[in-house]
């Protein structure tokens, strides 16, 4: 049957699946990075992809999954499993499957050899049996690699499409020949354009009830997803063309952070600390840092963003006492009075790093990360963050909880720490 | 059915499956790091695991999943989907797929509220869905987040196990509740014993190949994982009882750690950081750090261990040239001499931290973490790196190389300065 006939059956069936073959998969050894690139890829052409499987080196349940996919999708992409070694099956299983005699291609195990031999290897005798493809597929050549793959079409209005399992010859090979295959035959109909929002101090359940009207849309959908520390909704559009999506997508956008306010900090690859980088680099400002429980949490989180070193000075990683009285200007009667854990030590610890280190602002975090240390004034995950700058200081202590973790706690009050500028310097001076 | 007759007929099905839900893994925009983490551990169980399956947010697919395993598993393990929010829908779709009522547990409800209060968010009433269970569900306890998940036996030899998507819970979660659980009524009929020892300045394939032998073996068998900066040998021990399974990881650990010598730098859950405080808390002494590339992260590195304040003292974020003059007493002509990426800087800002903050060992680093910042003669990727003790101080260069990039080069930078200041405690002094 002619691609074009099969492929006008497809509609019937639900989309692309992605299969991954690999016992390093099922032990944990490497993680599926394959899966997550061709999902995303998939999704950029407008693919729909519904799900993604990974089984061992293993005929049997090689077999089972492929044939479970018959029933539910038209195209069934395959990574891994076209080595030459004996626990490669991938085309050998997906031809014992639909009951294909498997041919030698000559012209692939010429090619093959004079690959092998160029690269300074022995062309070994198990190399031939990737020369073998199933009567009536099509090759998917694999310029780096000695191990091609197939465009095969088994069944009426279903194909596979197989890899090898190496990232970098999976991907060559996926946009020099499967992507103009699939916007051909693969039923390429929209463009798909999205944008992910951030917010931080708001909880994802009382975000998606502020929006809930928009997470019910379908074009564009808006989806929400939680991190530690913050939430995301992620805008994907769909249109004849990127303009078109576009259009659609913008005014969604934009209703978002006119809902939301000050709790949207940025978009796609934007981070807090990048965020408050750039808010500081346009006013020209610079920034130090006086960390205790955080320990350089906070500094490192903005060293993190290229290009920090224009607004970033750097700063005083003061955990004893006697670090933030020598370099931070501490008094003993402060620390004394108060304790190190206090608003007015974590005002003054602010106030010091500006002023010594010679800033236009500074953040300061002092807390109890526990797991020891909490009392009943003052317990673990209790931690106080202040902001310093020109027009003066802000602080707020903040309770993390005691069952959070040491390392929840030091994250929490990097997040809480920047924020507290990023808002500072949005509504505050 | 009481748990163990289910378990007794457990052995007819095919061992454990991982379920994955969210749409967000099916648009690529997040690889699955909780597959590979559950597949890793599951190995170390000596859980024999079969599959894993990613589908989206879709109560249909999702279903279809989940009936599927019945007939091939007696575990599905699945993460996400139990959120607040409409797309969260595991929970509901296990119920319903297995014809069974939700019920409130008014307890759990209480919880959540508290928990929400508590880290500063109104409790929404869409979290009030977060204490839905299936009748009969045992419930998961989820110590740090809102979403508890449940261990359930909806057929007989077919349990299913919820944990949320957010991967610090879920590990948590796994390791306090699951893994006991599993250990009792996983149908794990052998002990396996394991321990993961910790490498680090050796590549994947050296130690590979300094302990081939031992990686063919089959009990304790030894497998290779790589990560950032680490390599790790897992030893797996299979025996009647654990004090049997020890009998045979103990002398495999012994000759592992014989033929690495110091690349073996510890065991299981420690970290360099912990190795190095540990080291340091013996000997009574402490440590600062003087950090200009990595902005804190050795800091941040040393702080994450509880503990730290024991041994850590704190230090100087010396990023700009002026902190380093001012807070580290580099002197101009020094900086200008050599730049602030070299040998006698670096030298010169272990020493001024160790004497100015008084502590017993310095740790310094200067480097050109990019992408911008490189000359031809200082490169992207090169660090100066320095460690100061009471017997004098070693410095080393490194070249992580260019195409690294930002976060990479200063992650390799923290590794690389903790172990030269854990090799110098080890044989230098």
């Amino acid at each position: 049957m002619p691609i074009a006939m099969v492929m006008a059956e497809a509609s019937a069936r639900r989309g692309v699946e992605i299969l991954c073959i690999g016992t390093e998969l099922l032990l944990g050894n490497i993680l599926n990075s394959n899966a997550r690139w061709l999902a995303e890829e998939l999704a950029a052409l407008g693919l729909p992809h519904y799900r993604q499987t990974v089984v061992g080196d293993n005929v049997e349940r090689l077999k089972e999954s492929v044939l479970e996919a018959v029933d539910r999708s038209r195209i069934l992409i395959t990574t891994g499993g076209l080595g030459p070694t004996p626990d490669d099956l991938t085309t050998e299983t997906l031809a014992a499957a639909f009951d294909t005699p498997l041919e030698e291609r000559p012209e692939l195990w010429l090619e093959i050899q004079a690959k092998l031999t160029a690269g300074g290897s022995i062309s070994a005798i198990s190399n031939r049996k990737q020369a073998l493809f199933p009567r009536g597929a099509e090759i998917l050549p694999n310029p780096s690699g000695t191990a091609p793959g197939m465009i095969w079409c088994p069944r009426p209005g279903f194909t596979v499409i197989t890899f090898p399992g190496v990232p970098s010859e999976m991907k060559q090979m996926w946009s020099q020949t499967a992507v103009p295959w699939l916007r051909q035959h693969g039923g390429v109909a929209d463009i798909f354009v999205s944008r992910l929002l951030r917010f931080t101090g708001i909880a994802e359940s009382t975000l998606a009830e502020e929006v809930s009207d928009l997470l019910e849309q379908s074009n564009p959908t808006v989806a929400p997803y939680a991190g530690l520390g913050e939430v995301k909704l992620r805008i994907t559009a769909r249109g004849a063309t990127v303009e078109q999506a576009r259009q659609l997508l913008d005014p969604v956008d934009a209703e978002l952070r006119h809902r939301t306010g000050l709790f949207c900090y940025g978009s796609d690859d934007e981070s807090l600390a990048s965020v408050v980088l750039d808010l500081l680099r346009q006013r020209g400002e610079t920034v130090v840092v006086a960390e205790s429980c955080t320990g350089g949490g906070v500094g490192a989180a903005l060293a993190a963003v290229p290009r920090a070193s224009e607004v970033l000075l750097g700063g005083v990683i003061a955990y004893s006492n006697a670090i933030k009285q020598a370099l931070l200007g501490i008094s003993t009667d402060l620390l004394h009075q108060h304790g190190a854990v206090s608003d007015p030590v974590v005002r003054a610890m602010a106030e010091g790093a500006r002023q010594r280190l010679g800033a236009d602002w500074s953040i300061a975090v002092s807390g109890v990360a526990g797991p020891g240390g909490g009392t009943q004034a003052k317990p673990v995950g209790l931690v106080h963050i202040a902001v310093a700058g020109p027009h003066g200081c802000q602080a707020s202590p903040v309770q993390f909880g005691v069952r959070r973790g040491r390392l929840a706690i030091q994250e929490l009050s990097v997040v809480r720490s920047l924020d507290l500028l990023r808002r500072f310097l949005l509504d505050g001076s």
